[in-house]
């Protein structure tokens, strides 16, 4: 086991009505506030109003910055930022997925500063402070909500990263299993992808740590278990929490104490398909995990089996990536690039993105060979 | 899934020769420390020259307390706080296992109040504030270390009663596994008995909470895996790191989420054992878990056998009770209170501190009869 730190101070309130505790954990906060949403769902829903209603409570003075899409870009973070510069506002209020959190994140330490928040990702700058973040959670997938990740897309240069650092923790999160009612069976299914895929990363990062494996099947088995009869019944309370906790705890470092890293070759690689398809993310990771797999099927047969052991309970490498591919299947998720009807005549546009974005994994590094192998596996 | 609030601020620095990192991160909380430890196995181990080496680089002035008992008694923690009143001081640094840990979280509570300790576990005083409390933690066993809970003994009243409030968070926890190294065999079984009742008392709890039971089964396996070897190999790190990690798993509040409560009907009863006889907890708790599982045999004999299905690969209660006696028996715990030389005499007078004390579960609620059931199947 590698040596490591633990340590997350994000609190989490998880369960029904947690809402009704917002407007006195924001309170200490501040009273001005600049709330960051997406494209209007949340209006639909009914969250909106009851954020709006709990901020009226204590005499809260709202900025919004809305429109936030599902693969974030560097320019609403930059523009929110500025907006809450202008306002001076106390805190951030994240209400949303992943790419709202995400965004929020990145605008909470650019705030503070007189630059883009893209500056944070080239390094030019390091973040020193951050405005206060606290999130409302409406989508299970990234496990934003409990870490210090932010992945956000710069269009201009082609690019989409990921980059952590503690600032960006949210103070507190807020997870209600009921407000994910309304998210619509396939992004349902790739919030279930995704969580997936963060365990995966984990598993295939570096470094022995045999409990943070263990914690890795655990995991998995809840999405396995829980995730298909949740697409056939998308308001059972039980079922969106068990998917909704399984998420948080796929990405809130506890599947990674003792290990070195984390590989993240396939969510390097995912990156690329959303930056040039506008692929939704969890769908870009079933597409890719399964013909990651063999692509290392010849590198790591043995620890491919160990995992199959335990959360498909097969006996070798085939029939591990036979599970995934089939457990994919019928939470409706692709595996391969076709179902958005993108064909083998687009790869070597994916290979120049790829290169560009210098496409690897921490532990099992992707040469170009290996670039070429991975898209004729899955386009 | 029930409610649950997840939030655990403590840091804890994990690995080989994280001690370098001590004076450090004792330095922004002060530099008058009053330093906590038990009867001198710290000055035999060399680990008290290493903490002292750290103070001293930070230019620490430090007061010591010394002679914790194993089974820690409030007139320690009132004298102790007593000399931290005395001398002002900034922050709390316990060196040991459980009890010092638990003995210093009291003590850090104690000192800005003029009243005894035992105060807070009677009710009639709240906690409004802590002195800052780092640990460096010496044995695996109690996860005292990254939670804020504590257990404390009064002679005179005979009781010896657990108590958790968020105060009592240590800031820092230092965990390394070549301090556990000079433990011997005994404790260390005892140690790892403990760590398999936490997460008893975890997965007998109330209310169902899936992903809760798989991180217990996680970190039990852990135990029943890497446990045995190391009662043969004291010295072995990786051994070591993977046990005292578990310990701190199987007690970090990650057993818990989306539960009612735990059980802790174990822990109570072997309270009255240590408290009576001065039996070491772990082994008090080896001694009562088979019995109980028995007592409980014919009432919950599926949630039994689900455990045991998923830590042993059995598929029975009986066959699961078994396995519990056998792992205990194959770690030198005793499963009987006659390895203290306790005989069916004694019946009585257990029996009076059991209902002195009210021994009872929170979830799984103890009669007299019980008691008496309980204490045939364990004297």
């Amino acid at each position: 086991m590698e040596n490591f730190v633990a340590y997350n101070p994000t609190k989490l309130h998880f369960g029904k009505d947690v809402l009704n505790d917002l407007g006195n954990t924001v309170e200490p906060y501040g009273k001005k506030v600049l709330l960051i949403y997406g494209r209007g769902s949340i209006k639909r829903n009914g969250i909106y109003q009851k954020v709006i209603s709990q901020l009226k409570s204590i005499q809260a003075t709202v900025f919004e910055y809305s429109g936030i899409r599902p693969n974030p870009v560097i320019e609403d973070v930059d523009a929110a930022a500025e907006l809450g510069r202008k306002h001076q506002v106390d805190l951030v209020l994240a209400v949303g997925g992943g790419s709202v959190i995400d965004s929020a994140k990145i605008i909470s330490i650019t705030i503070p500063v007189q630059t883009s928040g893209w500056d944070f990702y080239n390094g030019t700058i390091k973040p020193k402070t951050a405005i206060s973040l606290i999130t409302v959670l409406t989508l299970a997938a990234t496990g934003s909500e409990m870490n210090p990740f932010a992945v956000v897309q710069n269009n201009s240069t082609k690019e989409k990263l990921g980059w952590g650092n503690d600032l960006l923790y949210p103070r507190h999160s807020f997870l209600d299993p009921q407000n994910t009612f309304s998210v619509p069976k396939d992004y349902t299914a790739y919030g279930i992808a995704d969580l997936m895929a963060h365990c995966l990363e984990a598993y295939f990062g570096e470094g022995e740590a045999p409990l943070s494996d263990r914690f890795v099947y655990a995991i998995m088995k809840e999405a396995i278990i829980y995730g298909p009869p949740l697409l056939d019944d998308l308001e059972n309370y039980s079922l969106r929490a068990n998917i909704m906790y399984a998420a948080t705890a796929a990405l809130n470092k506890l599947t990674m104490y003792g290990r070195v890293s984390g590989d993240w070759g396939v969510h390097s690689a995912g990156h690329v398909l959303s930056l040039l398809y506008d692929i939704p993310h969890g769908a870009s990771l079933s597409i890719i995990y399964p013909a990651w797999l063999k692509l290392q099927r010849e590198r790591i047969p043995e620890r491919i089996t160990t995992l199959g052991k335990n959360i498909f309970g097969v006996n070798n490498p085939d029939d591990t990536i036979k599970s995934f591919e089939s457990f994919f299947h019928r939470i409706d998720c692709p595996i391969s690039l076709s179902a958005f009807g993108i064909g083998a005549d687009k790869k070597e546009d994916i290979m120049k993105v790829m290169i560009h974005n210098n496409v690897t994994g921490n532990h099992h590094k992707l040469t170009r060979e290996d670039y070429s192998r991975l898209i004729d596996l899955f386009i």
